[in-house]
């Protein structure tokens, strides 16, 4: 049997996503749910697949496919490719299941040449607009689909106009336009050594092999790099009949959404142009109108658009992206996709929905995406200081939130030093899709040109980055790295703070303020704590983490880096002298000082946490990291240790490890200076008896790091209980406490059955963990594993999210041996993949009893684990 | 039920070594063959492993089943503990499972006091006798039962001997004698701050608990860490009715081998003393006589003797290490065990046994200790330039070899030096005990006194360690650390050379040659290529290494380095040079120059392997390595590479990595720069075509290491076939290629059954394996792992043996799943666990093809996998 490589639009429907692309879906679903979309066929994301398969070749089969749908295409509309009389246009569009707005290439105007032109100046009576579609195609096409650069096009129209002192391309004349179109011709016949291909055949398989091609380019690759999108999925293509929004003032396209993609309010929310075709509106070179206006220009339009806008959230259960065309008064839709929208307006419709009785809760929770809410928790502006702040300009609220920063003008400036520490604003006139990665490291965005739908408002709200757009009053000047606002002029480097929300510009530091965790962000976390299965700690070293991921709802400490407590100047002191110490005695003697100040921490702790478990790790990080490095810092450390350059140089050299990270670290360090496990214990115990005496009901949970066994896990446990169960026995107290390992030794994975008879729980150190499961250390695999995220060797940075496969296969065998042991053993992660949503899932289906993460990620943890629950429903611990 | 404790010998027999310790085992089966054995019983090692769960108690139990059975042995010898008229005195002996010489303690003549001591000299009519055994005893329990200073007893005969003029210990007088009983008692007082007990059953109790005790001494440990014994089995109690060798001339007692322990001779070995204690033998004081000359002294008892000896050889089937005492003339045999010998002598014994008719080739290998083989592959001295060598002194041949090193005087300062990189040879008046860890560390051992039983030559001949004793023309000064030869001086740090086969001394270094494989050593070796089950390959990195691994019986190599190639002075320039290249070109221009010189290599290797398999592993370090780190070779290597001091230090700063070991290497190399990999190959299909040609048969395994999955290996897998079919199809040669990886990181192991959809043979890299599993750095874990060790928090360094739990559930995992896809895979072993007789016994029950070890190691790795073999018989794979 032949395989089905293409598909009419009446043939498909909005759940073969996967098949036909989500816009090819989504105009199939339209066509049969009766709204005005022009015919098309679509080619599907296996004929792409294939041509990858078949070492970049479309085979026959597809072709003779495309060709045989073509021609029924032809019978519907009754015009015909190349037709001398009534000839069939079609736009060429990529369209992949995930959508990825500006990644992928556009050919409209597909068709034309010498006799269809002609054609079409007859039928439509109007010469100019056909040798504009014309010249229009040539550069498309040159540029899209063959990689002719677009300049060389664009600086032969800019000739003309300047020639002919026009000013906007309206101006040019049917001359003009047919001069055009034979230099365009040159040009490609320049570039390409032969002529422009006449044969809309050949145009058209031209055309779907560049999308084909177009699904690994660069900026694809980087989107789906950024995004986690599987490489392997491919696009479709749709070949879609045209329909004209540059027919005259009859005529318009336009954009919109059914509610506000910037705060979600229920209101349709778009712009349109007239006389345009859809990528002047996208690319942001004329300054489109608000909707609303469509209701003064061509009223029944404007009710019939929002009847459809209607029609199709109601269908799609969603807030949609419409993209629709006017020809000469006649309304076409020509898109609608679930909308982009920022994480603020994704909460709120979720919640909306929900109110309207449209969606149910878990619905709205797998609506939003989980790690975009971190946006909502970034500080805004403090509000007392706006008031007397002086507004340098405003542009367009494009994507709310605050950013503060240096400002650089080109993509690479801003992502290099953003990558190198520094806050960074990206500034352009206006930005493109080789803009993305840029935008990814700045912390905002500010365009001078484009509306609330062009590139740079869109992928802003994609990425949940801050962005103001087209904010005319800044003149950017890109190659000399400065913009003027009046006559006040910010030069690369310069601070300036700008406000996605309000739109405003404000030149240097604006200070801000702690988010709000209530209303939708509220309600919507309520829904996920009833759904989710796993519990949410954090990880917190101070009394002020502890609180910041209270208030995100954190429900306990997963891990409380006791060393970094050491770090404080009036305790370094201390830990370098115990460090340094002679004896057993004087490394007691500088314990004994360090003790009373890290009681005082717990007993903070446990006071702010009212009863909800604290895990505290005994110290974990070599030696070696307490002490200078540099020679001047050592001379005046000496000096403070009242010790010599020499003997401090000597310690410093004899705790040197070649390999720190499998080194003298950890649990290793309570074997070879049990002092320090029992000053930790002793400051941990104390602050419990304390907390319990003043009625805070302290749950005490000491963690011991780096164990690889059982039998050194035994050990230190020893130490730690003889002390503990001695301090509680000296003071009659009533205080209990669990004592448990992290698993990020491999070998600990690999005998957690053994382990798991000793140890009270589990909490899976996956950060070391994965270095060692994959041999990759984190300080060192940037050298490499760039090429590896490039040549698809990995399919995403294991430090980032888990390496499910391998890793999680020991998280895996180590949960379920443990448990065989000890069933109701408690699991845990600790690791930064913790708050990553995808290794949130991964840990749900492991049976984890909770993830521990950053205390701003609390929230992102808490939705994540509720989406896995809801995905996973059927699984059973 | 109660537990029995305590067993008498003649319930016992030679199978219950693990429950009454080889001493008791073989006292039980001595008196059960109705050998002339002194009546007593033994206390099981589960009562000393009782004590230890007991917090260091003898439970009730085990006290009471002791009297009880004392009882009886004082029925069975009509003599009675503390008895006034015939009083029973015993031995007090350890006996562990198996046997540690030295390390356990001895108390003879317990049960005298001021009452049995007059019962005795009444009894034997000798006074003397029976006062010298008292003093004796003190001492002895005194000394070995409370640790009190044996010195101090010592200094007190000294000083009576001095002051009388005595010259020897014989001319003490019964006066003397009490004198001396009275002053020890003193010296216990002061010591210990109570009265010497003077109750037999007290004295037992004390001494019985202090042989549990024993068992946990620092020496014990040590031992048994050096020979991987475990520390768990405990030791029995022999308690022995006493009878006396130093009762006059017609008494003695005496230690002899049924075969010739140094070299296997078939004839009775051994030496005794007339008038003298078993301890006087071992001790080494005064020099005993050849047992010949027994057939002089008491012609009867020799006869008896020899007969005895011939039956006991018979009875256990291998040759026996005896002790016996004859109490005025009657034979008493006090100990049989299977003597320690060299490892020639193990060799011989087990090939003569088997020719004998006596023992068949199977139970032959299992005699024969896999690691002691390599003794007899170390150089011996080069016959032509002794012939012309001045003989400086000459000594017994106590343990035979050849060994050059500088002259230490402490084991302390031996073993430090050693450790240290020197070539250390350990002189000394004569060993004892704490002088274990000097002796293993030293090449080889001088002594001035004791004979070829004494302590220097047991110990040694048990390491296989070259020892020359009781040289007495060296005077040897400790304190003052030389020694002298008649006039001539040695200083230490001055270098020897000793022959433990001759027992001649030579001042100064004689050159030496490689060793004989024909002979019994050969026979053997056939014996188990005729058993094992697995093959043995080598690791060698240059045509040398690989001939010598081929001449000790190599099948191949299973790992050939190939960036030890790189190191070569020619080489190690262009190889800079390729790693400070600015471009891909200038780096191709310098692997150009290296390919080459690494395909002569591989082209001679293939010649000598003559159709054996060579795998080749791409280059693994990390490219700094090849870098100088010092100032001074920094200036002159820029210099060397025409480059400046800046940029070298640049390259230098930018290769710099936190943790080398989990960093830019392996394939990782392969994949940022292919342009390496395809110069290797190029390097060894090139050869292998040569090779071909010229009729050698080359058998050519690529191997990429360091692979953490299938994505990775497959890309380098792709850039080395890629290069190696197009060489092989332009050269239109008929060479074939295996390629393969390496399985290092526990993520390959993990994942191995993807790995092995496209990897034709695993080789496991078991020391990174070990490195990432563990998570302990090799390079820094000295630090710790000694504490880790005594705390036996580990069974032994998992880098020597490896860690068959933890490391080793990996193996076995990788090779159940690799083959699960592809039975047909070839795994094997290129770690340096693949010469430990451990880890290939391991291995061999993982069901791996061979091991491959450094090519002094192929012939233990031979014997061991035989051993393996015959001892899992009953595996299939």
């Amino acid at each position: 049997m032949v395989k089905k490589w293409v598909y009419a639009f009446e043939e498909g429907n909005a759940n073969q996503r996967a098949l036909l692309g989500g816009k090819g879906a989504n105009l199939a679903e339209m066509t049969n749910i009766n709204l005005p979309v022009p015919q098309g066929i679509t080619v599907t994301t296996e004929a792409c697949i294939d041509y990858y398969t078949c070492h970049e070749q479309i085979s026959d089969e597809i072709r003779e496919q495309i060709f045989e749908y073509l021609e029924k295409l032809e019978v519907k509309t009754g015009k015909t490719l190349g037709g001398e009389h009534n000839p069939l246009l079609v736009s060429v569009r990529s369209g992949a299941m995930i959508s990825m707005p500006g990644m992928m290439d556009t050919i409209l105007n597909l068709g034309l040449n010498p006799t269809t032109v002609e054609a079409i100046a007859k039928k439509t009576n109007n010469r100019r607009f056909a040798y504009d579609s014309y010249r229009r195609f040539i550069m498309m096409f040159s540029d899209v689909a063959l990689g002719i650069e677009r300049a060389l096009f664009d600086n032969e129209l800019e000739a003309i106009k300047e020639k002919n002192g026009y000013k906007v391309d309206t101006e040019l004349t049917v001359d003009d336009l047919v001069g055009l179109v034979a230099k365009y011709k040159e040009i490609f016949l320049q570039e390409m050594g032969y002529e422009f291909p006449d044969d809309p055949k050949v145009q058209l398989m031209i055309a779907v092999e560049a999308i084909f091609k177009s699904w690994n380019n660069q900026r694809a690759i980087t989107y789906r790099k950024l995004n986690n999108i599987s490489h392997t999925l491919g696009t479709a293509v749709n070949i879609q009949s045209m329909v004209y929004g540059n027919m005259g003032d009859t005529s318009g396209t336009g954009v919109a959404f059914t509610r506000n993609p910037a705060t979600g309010e229920k209101a349709v929310f778009g712009e349109y142009l007239i006389n345009a075709q859809g990528e002047d509106v996208v690319a942001g070179i004329r300054t489109p109108a608000p909707i609303e206006k469509l209701k003064e220009d061509m009223p029944e339009v404007y009710d019939q658009f929002i009847k459809i806008a209607d029609i199709l959230e109601n269908h799609y259960k969603d807030m949609q992206d419409i993209e629709f065309t006017i020809e000469e008064g006649k309304l076409y839709m020509l898109q609608t996709r679930n909308g982009k929208r920022t994480a603020a307006a994704s909460l709120k419709v979720a919640v909306d929905l929900v109110n309207e009785g449209k969606i149910d809760k878990k619905t709205a929770l797998t609506r939003v995406d989980a790690s975009s809410i971190t946006q909502l928790l970034s500080p805004q502006f403090d509000a007392e200081v706006l008031k007397n702040a002086t507004v340098a300009a405003t542009g367009l609220p494009a994507s709310p939130g605050a950013a503060v920063g240096k400002v650089y003008f080109t993509a690479e400036e801003a992502s290099a030093r953003a990558q190198a520490g520094e806050e960074v604003i990206l500034v352009r006139k206006e930005t493109s899709p080789e803009d993305i990665e840029g935008m990814h490291y700045a912390n905002g965005i500010l365009t001078a040109r484009g509306g609330m739908t062009s590139h740079a408002a869109v992928v802003a709200r994609g990425m949940g980055k801050c962005c103001v757009a087209g904010c005319e009053a800044v003149k950017v000047f890109e190659e000399e790295k400065y913009f003027l606002i009046g006559e006040t002029k910010v030069a690369e480097g310069d601070i300036i703070s700008i406000d996605g929300t309000t739109g405003n510009v404000y030149i240097g530091t604006i200070p801000t303020i702690p988010a709000n965790v209530g209303g939708d962000f509220g309600t919507l976390m309520a829904w996920a704590d009833e759904y989710r299965r796993m519990g949410i700690r954090t990880n917190a070293d101070s009394p002020a983490d502890a609180k910041t991921a209270l208030y995100f709802g954190a429900e306990g400490i997963g891990l409380c880096r006791t060393e970094h407590m050491f770090f404080d100047s009036e305790r370094i002191l201390q830990v370098r002298k115990m460090i340094c110490a002679d004896t057993v005695e004087q490394r007691v003697e500088a314990l004994d000082k360090i003790m009373p100040m890290q009681k005082g921490d717990f007993y903070e702790m446990f006071k702010i946490l009212e009863g909800r478990p604290m895990t505290v790790r005994l110290l974990d990080p070599p030696l070696h990291e307490f002490l200078p490095q540099e020679e001047k810092d050592i001379i005046q450390i000496a000096e403070e240790l009242e010790i010599s350059v020499d003997k401090l140089k000597l310690r410093i050299a004899d705790l040197h490890e070649v390999n720190p990270m499998l080194g003298h670290r950890g649990c290793r360090l309570s074997v070879t200076y049990p002092e320090i496990a029992r000053m930790q214990t002793t400051a941990i115990i104390l602050a419990a008896i304390d907390a319990k005496k003043d009625g805070f009901d302290p749950q005490v949970e000491i963690m011991i790091p780096l164990a690889g066994g059982k039998p050194e896990l035994e050990y230190v446990m020893n130490i730690v209980r003889e002390c503990a169960d001695k301090l509680i026995a000296e003071n009659e107290a009533d205080v209990e406490y669990k004592l448990g390992t992290m698993i990020e030794i491999p070998r600990a994975a690999l005998l957690s059955d053994e382990v798991a008879e000793i140890a009270d729980f589990f909490s899976f150190g996956t950060n070391d963990l994965t270095q060692m499961t994959m041999g990759f250390s984190r300080d060192d695999a940037g050298k490499f594993i760039g090429e590896y995220l490039d040549h698809n060797l990995l399919e995403h940075d294991p430090f980032q999210s888990i390496d499910q496969k391998g890793v999680g296969k020991l998280v895996q065998m180590s949960v379920k041996d443990g448990r065989s042991v000890k069933p109701e053993l408690k699991c845990g992660v600790c690791g930064e993949h913790g708050g990553d949503p995808a290794s949130i899932e991964f840990f749900d289906t492991c049976g984890l009893n909770y993830v521990s993460c950053s205390p701003y990620r609390v929230p992102v943890a808490r939705l994540a684990a509720a989406q896995a629950t809801i995905k996973h429903e059927d699984m059973l611990f």
